[in-house]
């Protein structure tokens, strides 16, 4: 058991090394291996199950709102990928070209997506002809690739997983709805399933996606107090339908260009949950993704009786919890370690003395805490104690969110907050982007977004003292 | 309505012309459309909707076996798909080739994954190091990329959507069963879910996967007599083991080199579907898989009371079955027409007649057949008649299927089978190469496989007249 030891030893300290704390969990919770190109990862099924339940639960509440799901190509010919000014622009830095196929070379060079608004709209212009094909509400979950230099698990790599939904629509107004709309399907999913509360707010233009009219984010604050983007939403206004020439036919027989969105999450929220959640010992999964939510573990499992009737206990949580027993032959200490490793919510021990009381204990992945539980009272407690572990996280999430936002009038102070405090800085803006420049250069902050609710605490700009035209969430990102 | 006589008329028929027929039905029933890069292909959302009912079917199947499904990434070194000979000279000339990232050549060219049996192979090297850590039982829903020259959509595309499991174990005849086992799902999800009857075989060495010890397949008949290779799953022995330098620990502390099998299956499937059940006037999906089973038409919807009642009809079908309702103001015709490219498998049909007599009329797709149905009664008839349609799509397509099995015992025989009752010919076979490349060249049949039910149907091969060692199903193919 010398493997023992060296799982609870094997990952750094947060406090010592935040960096380093996530890159050892990512492994040591086996969610990732990294791949023979550099950049790219392979999930493993630990990583993998997470994301399913991360889509399954998305692409329901998605169904529910109209969306249907489709798959374009994964390649963009270069002359259709120029087609959009700002898009190409945005993005044609970073992306991997093909240009052979076989043994021949291709006459016009192709990229793998980074995003596929080029194809939507590439297919929209032959798919839409009349007010009766709108709207499109189409999604589609893939990989995309973008070249990146500096890469990390989940954070940033040359391939990530994700969805991207792209609308069409024949009002702006419409448009808008729908950017909006789903903005917050992103954000009550962020706060109800993987208990992350999000600021949600809109882009400022230096910040915006390329090609946009206005982009909406969700902003999570992770535990060393940094910013992650964990989801965007687009309108497009009708620019990409002027420069794709996609119009419709309206009920006045009139041509009209279409409105479009796009929105998109992807494998990035992982790197959230593990770094909202996660502490000494490893992640720590809300209840409601965990892809194992409880986990039995027998000791002295070599007594009479023990592992039976661990085995029994899983057996009749099966169907109501995602729920394993743990029958290797490993010690109890090993075990837990891996359990807590893996942030599996719950753990069930029962042992010889347990099976003398007719109980078990029930061990909670976050706070550690134990509950003597009689063993006829297990299925209701345990259904209890998720919801409770649920609510918690979230909870404690929020308080530390919330404990993390400073308020400031003038730079002084938003300098100071940001090495005080670090996390959202509040702090009024003039609506000039040589302030936002100016900011991130001299402290690494970037406008984060100018979240929904708008209050006014100061009259002047934190950066400069011109009149104050926005509240601006301001924060170190990742 | 000038469209409602267009959609009937739209479709060439099967008898004048059935690749025309298929083309006519992919577009009209909106499963794909074209795309910019020639060969690549859109899944629309009615193709996409039938993709993700095979997903969710097959996945759960698979995870009922101990599959769990990872995510390797998209490209592959060059160096890396050169490592094992037979498989680099199967796939290399028909590979997408990624050459620069950003604005930079890349030092080694990535090929886009045609198939993943490298990367595994790669990540396997360094995650299995114990028997402790075998089998490994691991799948990925993906997309992969195959330079092809002639392509059709579904059938053989430059991209395409599939899944590809592949596993490592510790001896040779865990993978051997793990091989058969996979091939048996595929075929048992074939026949049960797609009402698709199939042979169960192995390929010949001419035919088997590049770098595999033994292929098996699952061969379906379509409507015009050709074969289509449905899924294969392959057992590589310690091939790629060897190439890669796969070695686990034993018990007894030996080095040991693992086991591995691959087995996929793809979007292809779809094309069978097409060319198994569809007719004159398009799709025929069986109720298994059909994303949508249940159309409800009013007729005369202007009627008081007709059109609530449909919607009452089709809210009181809801969770048990998946149903619509066709509230627009199309014709009964067009709608009658629409449902039935789309191949919804039951229709029902309310006009105020219906209202009167306090019922409905449900319209079989397959058939045609119609049945009045007393309104309190519809939920249980169309259990039974969805239910009905299943199973007698798949006695319709086994019967095609086992009138179009020829024996031939000689040559000629062979070719005026081939000619006479186009399908699976049975012929028995020396086990030589040369007849296979002979038949293929004076017939275009190929030997399709060696059923796993061997039977001895002459003693001599029916190309040669040598000495005949296994029987084989011939056939011209997709």
């Amino acid at each position: 058991m010398a493997k023992d030891k060296k799982l609870v030893e094997s990952i750094t300290s947060m406090q010592e090394d935040f960096a380093q704390w996530y890159t050892d969990v990512v492994k040591k919770a086996e969610l990732i291996d990294y791949a023979s190109v550099k950049g790219c990862m392979v999930i493993k099924p630990a990583g993998y199950a997470l994301w399913e339940n991360i889509q399954h639960e998305l692409d329901r509440r998605f169904k529910a709102t109209g969306v249907q799901n489709v798959y374009m190509p994964m390649f963009i010919p270069e002359s259709l990928l120029n087609k959009e000014k700002d898009h190409v622009e945005g993005f044609a830095p970073e992306v991997a070209w093909v240009t052979h196929g076989g043994q021949n070379e291709l006459q016009e060079r192709l990229c793998v997506r980074p995003t596929s608004e080029t194809l939507f709209c590439d297919f929209y212009k032959n798919d839409i002809q009349s007010y009766r094909d709108l709207p499109k509400v189409y999604n589609q979950w893939c990989s995309v690739v973008r070249w990146e230099k500096e890469t990390r698990p989940f954070l940033r790599s040359r391939e990530f997983l994700w969805q991207e939904g792209h609308t069409a629509h024949a009002t702006a107004q419409e448009a808008q709805e729908r950017t909006e709309q789903m903005l917050n399907v992103y954000a009550d999913f962020c706060e109800e399933v993987l208990a992350i509360p999000v600021i949600r707010g809109q882009k400022t233009e230096k910040e915006k996606f390329a090609g946009a009219e206005a982009t909406y984010t969700i902003e999570a604050l992770m535990h060393d107090g940094k910013a992650l983007q964990s989801g965007t939403s687009h309108n497009f206004g009708d620019g990409f339908a002027k420069a794709f020439g996609i119009q419709y036919t309206d009920k006045n027989n009139q041509l009209q260009y279409i409105y479009q969105t796009s929105w998109g999450l992807s494998t990035r929220i992982i790197g959230a949950i593990i770094m909202v959640h996660g502490d000494d010992s490893g992640l720590v999964l809300p209840p409601k993704i965990a892809p194992v939510q409880v986990m039995v573990v027998p000791i002295q499992q070599q007594k009479p009786g023990v592992l039976e009737k661990a085995k029994q206990i899983c057996s009749s949580l099966e169907g109501r919890f995602r729920v394993k027993a743990d029958d290797t032959d490993k010690s109890p200490g090993w075990k837990f370690a891996e359990q807590e490793m893996r942030g599996i919510p719950v753990r069930i021990e029962l042992g010889p003395k347990d099976l003398e009381k007719g109980q078990c204990v029930l061990v909670r992945r976050d706070t550690r805490e134990k509950y003597e539980t009689a063993l006829d009272e297990v299925v209701d407690k345990l259904a209890e104690l998720l919801d409770t572990v649920q609510k918690d996280m979230f909870a404690r999430a929020k308080a530390h969110l919330d404990s993390h936002i400073s308020d400031a009038a003038d730079y002084e102070a938003f300098k100071e907050a940001l090495d005080k405090n670090p996390g959202f800085i509040r702090g009024m803006w003039c609506g000039d982007q040589a302030c936002e420049d100016k900011i991130k250069e001299e402290t690494a902050a970037t406008s984060r977004c100018m979240p929904f609710e708008q209050t006014r605490i100061s009259d002047v700009c934190v950066c400069c003292g011109r009149p104050a035209k926005k509240l601006v969430f301001w924060g170190k990102a990742y």
